[in-house]
Order: C-alpha cells, then structure tokens, then sequence
C-alpha cells in the first residue's frame, strides 16, 4: 500500500456505505473506508471483505493518506447535520482539486450551498442519488450524480461501474449543474411513494372488496409483474411480500405487520418544492399524506368504530375476475400518471434550476438498479427522445394504452367509493387524467368567487384583458 | 390636530387599507394614514373621506407625528419586501414601546423573525390575519392577531370594534404569541381553497351530469345557503356569481371566465407546512394543486382532444333532484373534512411551536367578517370547548350528520369517476374519511415493503417491538 494508493475512499459504513465499498472493490478499483466507530469499520472488514481491494482506515487522516490524488471521497452518511460535519474535518485535510461525493439523500438545497462553498475553497463536489436499497448498492444501483462535471470525470468511470449495467449501458451518468443529481433523487423517491401507496390500495380492493386470501393476493401481483403493463420491481417485491409466511404463527407476515407507515421526507420534499414549482403532483401527494395519516393510531382507532366500512350489498359483489382485470389496468395509469407528475416535475425544475436535464437519460438510468425501474421507462426513455413539449400523457404509443385503461380506472373508483376503501392514489390518478382531459374546467367559478371577495380579477375567453366586475358590492357584508 | 392626536395610523391604501382605515375611523378612533405615493392618499381622502377622523400624511416623519404616543401602526401593504423595507424605515421614527402590527399575508415564518428583531430594538408588534376582502374590511373583518399581549392591550380595543360583530362578540381575539395570528389566517386561507374547489366541482357536476344551466345551478346553491349543512358566505357568492349575467352578451358571465385558476400562496402554504407537521390535508392540497393543473393551459389543450370526457350513457343519467340532493351532503361533508384539517393542523401547530390556541376561540372569530364563515362555525366552536382529545370527527353532534351525508358522497364520487368529472376534493372527502375509519389500512403492506428494500423495519401487531425480516435477499437484485 506504500506504492499504491486508493482509487477511491467510502466515509460511512452503515450497510448502504458498506455495499457500496464492496460493490466498487469488487469491479477492481482500491477502496479506502473508514467509520466514525472503528469497530464498525473492522467488522465489516473482517466479516464481509473476503480479498476484495478494500483498506480499513482508523482515523480521517490515515483514511486521507489512503488516497490517490487528486483524492476522491465518496459520503454515505445520514443526510443533514453528519454530511457537513464530515465535510468540515475533509476539507482541513484535503488538497485543492480534490472530489467530494455525498451519496445521502440530501435535500437539493443543501447540495446548492454545499457546492457553492466547495467550489469557493477549490474544491469538486457531486451530490449524488443513489437508489436501489441495500441489494442495488452491493450488485448494481441506479446512481444520479450532478454537480461538477469536472468531478465527474474524475469519479464518473468508477461510479459507472459500480451501477447497475442494463441495455442501453450503466444506469449513471452526470446529470447536470448543481443539484441536479440530488433532484432527481427526490423525484425518483416521489414516484415510488406514488406506485408503492397505488400497490397498497390494490391489494386493500383485492383483499376486502374481492375477499381474496393475501396468499392468492401474492399470485396476482406475480402474475401482474410478467405484464407489460405493471412489470416492475415494485409489483415483483410486492408478490414476494405477500407470499411471505410469519415463521412462528405460519401466518402471512404482511398480515402481522402495523399499518403506520414512516417515511423519511423525500416523498414529502418532492410535494413541497412541486407547490413551490406549481406543477401537479397530486398522486405523490396523496401517496405521502396517506402515510401522514396512517401513523395516527389514537384518532384512527376512535373514529374507526365511529364510522365502519359499509357492509358489503351481496348484488353489489364484483366478478373477481373483472375486479382482477380492471385493477391491473388502474395500476397501470396510476403508474403513468405518477411518472408523469415526477418528469413534469423534473422538466419545471429544469427550466428554473437550469439543470438542462436531458429527460430521455433519466428514464434510461432509471431502468436498472433503482427502486422504480419498470417496463413502462425504456418505454419513456424513448418518449422523451421524441416528445416536444415533452408532455408524456401526449405520447402516441401511450395514448391509445391509457384511453383503455381509463374505464377500468373509473370502475375501480366507483367500486372503493361504494365499498368504503380508500383509494387516495388510485382516485388522484383518475381525477387528474380527467382535469387533464376536461378542456373546461370549473376554475372559472373560483376565479369568479376570487374577484367576488377579494377583486382579484379575471381573464375571459372571449376578450383579451383582465378584469373586475362590480359583482354585487352592496350585499356582500 | 395639534392638541389632539391620531389613535391608530394606517400605512398603505389600497382598497384593503382604504377600507380598513375608514372602518376604524368610523368606530370613532382618528386615524392617520400614509401610502407611498402621495397621490393615492389624496384620492382617497378626497374621494372616499366624509367627515371621518382621517388625516393623511404625505411623508413617514409627518405621519409618524400625527400618532398618539404609545404609537400604533398598522401595515396593510403587500407581503414580503414592502413590509421588511417599512419596518425598517418606521423604526428609525418610532419610540420604543411603539407598537407595529403587519396586517398583509405574511408568512409565519416571516413574522416569527420580525418580532424576534422588534423585541431586540424594543418595539411591540402584532402579526395580524385580516379576513373578508374588501367589503369586509370596510364594514368588519375577521381579525387574527398574535405576538406580543402587551401590544394587544394597545390596539385590541381598536381591531375589535372595527372587526364583525357576532352572537359571542367581536370576530377578534388575540390568539397566542409569535406567528399564532398569521399561523391561523394561513389556515383560514386554506380551509377557503378546498371549500372553494368543493363548491367548483358541485358546480360542475350539476352542470355536466345534472345537464342543468347556470341559472338553475344558481338556484340551487341559493337554496343550499339556507340549509343548516351549506349555508355559508362561500355558498352565498357562488349563488351570486351563478346568477350574475354579462352585460354585453347577457350570458352567465362564469361562463365567460377563462378557466384558469390563480393563487397568492397561503393555500401552498397551508400545504407545504402540514407536510413539514406531518398532517395529512388531503383536500387542501388537492384545492391547491387543481388551481396549479388549471394554469398549464398549453398541456391541457394538447390533452383535452386526447381524452375526451365519457360520453353519457342514457340509462346512466342521474335523476336530477336525487343529484341536487346527494350534492348537498357531498359538499356538507368536504366543508367539515376542510375544517377538520384546518383545525387539525392548528391542534398540531399550537404544540409545536407552542402558540397555545384556543381552538374555540378561534372557530369563534371565523363565525362573522371572514371568506370562510359558515353555519357550521357555531357548532364547531361548541364542539372545541368540550372535545378532549379535540377530534373534531368525533364530536357526537356531528358524527350522525357525516354518517347520513357518507352514502350520497359514495354516490357522487362514483358518479363522477364514471361520467369523468375530476373531483379531486370531493374525491379526498371521502377518502381521507375512509382512511380515518378504515381500522386497518394497507399501509402495512408499504411497510413491509420498505422493509424489504431497504431494511427500514416494521412493528407488529401481536409483538412488541422493531423487527427486520430476512424477505428473500437472494432473489433481489
């Protein structure tokens, strides 16, 4: 090690940081490590590296003389306080010219200020997502690294590799200026609250309204991933977790787990920068309030003997089958409209931010390693190399599949409406497909009601201006 | 005015502020007033001043001059910058122990840094909400005030004659410290975003279902507004806007009104901080985000030729008076979900950021003067003297009234998702109160999930504690 330094250094040794060396390691590149509780690091070392070129470090300065200037360090520590705590002791020890990657979920404005004082101290720096759960960071992630592109080409032919590798190549590539990478992290998380809270209402329809065991639940969702329409990791792991059995009780263990759902705040930042952005998201949104609502145990329990679940009409009973066929086709729009909220979302940030994303490439490293890779992104990433404006529910490969899974949608509805189960997700992708497709909307009364109180005036369709009308001032108290 | 001088000034005259001043100065107290542009205080006082106690002043050192000490100034000028750059200005003029109030739609956040600077310097200030547009303000408003008590000693008297008087007094109290006033009146603000888009997707149901014209649908929400259920200030106007005709076209003139829905920001506010509260709003969000999705008028008309509305289906039209009927409920339903957020997210607020709100208090001073005032005020303001835990869908007067109102709304979200309606609040109504009575919802499913990608862990329902299971780790990629 006297002659040869490290290609690369891995700060956080947590399982995701740990996968991650090892999966570097393992595709040939000399990874120095290093935890801030060394007998983490030497665990790891001793239990999991088996000849991989992986190199312990004790303190931050042996772990820095590791290093192969100009040194790259790669932070896979909890996003917030930690990242610039690590940050602060690296850049005492670090040269000028050297690459600074924070892995974590940080939020994007912390990626903004991070880089701007990196760059002011000479230094590179990527804000990178990483999705793939503990399995994609040890065979193959989706990685989304924006910052410097400078820096990129220092760490890109090793973060490349170390991603997940799909038709089309490695599921990374530099994203863009700034934040860019963390952002498209975000959105990426947005999307699979969206599909994982969509999933949940499937199975809740499947299970109460059509009175199937979860055992044949787990069947349907396998059968739905060798569709087109719904293949998907998040369909795939959804079958193996319903088919999942409790050891002890023989019981499925989904059965036995409590419905309060936790969340770590990405779902919930992609709502609050969509509001600030003004685009959409209501899928996303809903998906993320669900959750909100379900950690509410004491309320829950009271209000639920206050109002049960309507009883069952027996004429009322859908066909299984049918209820079966629709859902497959509501699963499928509620899938398309959450990836069409978050590259509407993405296309908007783009323009403010100037990220210049190419959203073609996004789809493209979505496809492998991540959590929501689907059939349904090869099919955008080729969509959004066609598509301008880049409207995908205009796409006319899409068009004709949506126009059919519609009606399914609307029966699916109607159907949890009338049983009382509630489908916040699947109802949010039909009523916005419908605002989408109303040509008229009734945002004319609130207009109206805008000016009434607050003379806020209006536009009219018939005239070009903008105007007040004296509405009826008298009456109004 | 040498020996007598001014009980309040005014800073900004706008319509809000014109009308606010003479409001207080026709309760009997002077008022001093002051506008950027001298111009406009002079037209004001020409035109609009009779015989009231209003003294305009053409500079900040005159008017500052013309008040009482302790001195009380009230801003109505435009949220943000204007009011930091007047503060700024007003404290070079103005003794300590003078008295600031911001009567404009801060946000709270804003308003906790403005007190905290004006008890560093010495001053008192007030963070004011101010309901009820133009004619409100001129003949009584809402008034929210929170921050200093010592300041509400000084102006309370004022804001409470000048606010609406109602059965249980003035529509004005002082709320709680810091932010507690413009806390509330972000939250009044949005209960009126979802309030107003139920109203909005009544009217378009009645119109594109029902196939009933304008005038008709006019009719009809003047009925609703004297029922217990809807009657409401919002109810009212939308009557009023229904049945108000174009003069030149002699058309109803919403027809006229582009479709195109506009916001200040409070609604996205409301939203972004119940997330941040981990409060689920569904309907809320859902009124903000339909403004949002109205605004791309590009995308809509690209996709309005796509998806075109479901033709009716002739044995599937609704009887009209059964419609009119289950709308009635509908909407009394999405009116109590509003304010069942609202004031959920006050509950929340009042312990994080230790505003101790009477929430009594506060459904007491929206009963008169403000956008939202409504029948149900009265009641709720009972229901929140006597709910421990404040559960507002718990309170026993209101339970049987949601449990006869939940058919007709299961009816007329499933009429809607068949005819292609989008019914995004109505829509969240139900759902959120299916999800609150559900007993057990699929978010165990969204657990486990996590679990398995992730290794987030679950608690159970038969065990104590966190668990992590070993799902099928081989499989996952």
């Amino acid at each position: 090690m006297n002659q040869e330094r490290c290609a690369i250094g891995v700060i956080g040794m947590a399982v995701m940081g740990q996968n991650l060396a090892l999966n570097i390691a393992r595709k040939g590149f000399s990874t120095a490590v290093f935890n801030r509780t060394t007998a983490v690091t030497e665990k790891f070392h001793q239990e999991r590296v088996q000849g991989e070129p992986v190199f312990p470090a004790k303190t931050m300065e042996e772990f820095v003389a590791l290093l192969e200037p100009p040194r790259k360090v790669l932070l896979m520590v909890k996003a917030g306080e930690a990242v610039d705590a690590f940050i602060g002791k690296l850049i005492l020890l670090l040269q000028k010219g050297d690459l600074l990657i924070d892995a974590g979920n940080s939020h994007f404005t912390d990626t903004d200020r991070r880089i701007a004082e990196a760059e002011k101290q000479g230094f590179l720096f990527l804000g990178t997502g990483v999705s793939g759960g503990e399995a994609g960071a040890l065979h193959g992630p989706s990685i989304m690294p924006g910052g410097h592109e400078r820096g990129y080409l220092l760490a890109g032919p090793i973060l490349e590799q170390a991603a997940a590798q799909v038709d089309g190549g490695a599921c990374c590539a530099y994203l863009g200026p700034r934040s860019a990478g963390h952002f498209v992290k975000m959105v990426h998380n947005g999307i699979e609250y969206a599909f994982m809270q969509a999933l949940a209402e499937g199975y809740d329809l499947l299970h109460k309204v059509g009175g199937i065991s979860t055992s044949r639940c787990a069947d349907i969702f396998g059968e739905w991933n060798t569709r087109e329409n719904l293949a998907s990791y998040l369909t795939e792991i959804t079958a193996a977790v319903l088919s999942h059995h409790d050891e002890d009780t023989g019981k499925p263990l989904v059965e036995l787990i409590l419905d309060q759902a936790e969340q770590k705040g990405t779902g919930k930042w992609t709502t609050q920068t969509a509001l600030d952005l003004g685009v959409p998201t209501p899928l996303i949104n809903q998906a993320v309030m669900a959750r909100s609502l379900s950690s509410y145990s004491g309320k829950r329990k009271s209000l639920s003997s206050l109002y049960p679940t309507p009883l069952p009409v027996s004429n009322d009973s859908p066909d299984k089958d049918e209820l079966i066929k629709d859902l497959e086709q509501a699963l499928f729009l509620a899938q398309v409209c959450a990836f069409s909220e978050g590259f509407q979302l993405l296309e908007s940030a783009s323009g403010e931010f100037g990220y210049g994303l190419d959203l073609s490439t996004v789809a493209r490293i979505w496809k492998g390693g991540c959590i929501i890779r689907s059939a349904l992104l090869p099919h955008i990433e080729h969509a959004y190399s066609k598509l301008h404006p880049p409207l995908l529910l205009a796409d006319p490969v899409l068009v004709p599949r949506i126009r059919e899974a519609l009606p399914p949608l609307r029966k699916v509805v109607a159907l949890a409406a009338h049983h009382g189960v509630p489908v916040p997700c699947l109802g949010a992708a039909l009523f916005s497909l419908d605002s989408w497709g109303a040509g008229i909307l009734p945002t004319n009364l609130i207009q109206a009601q805008r000016d009434y109180f607050g003379a806020h005036t209006f536009r009219r369709r018939d005239k070009e201006g903008v105007f007040h009308e004296q509405w009826e001032k008298g009456d109004a108290q």
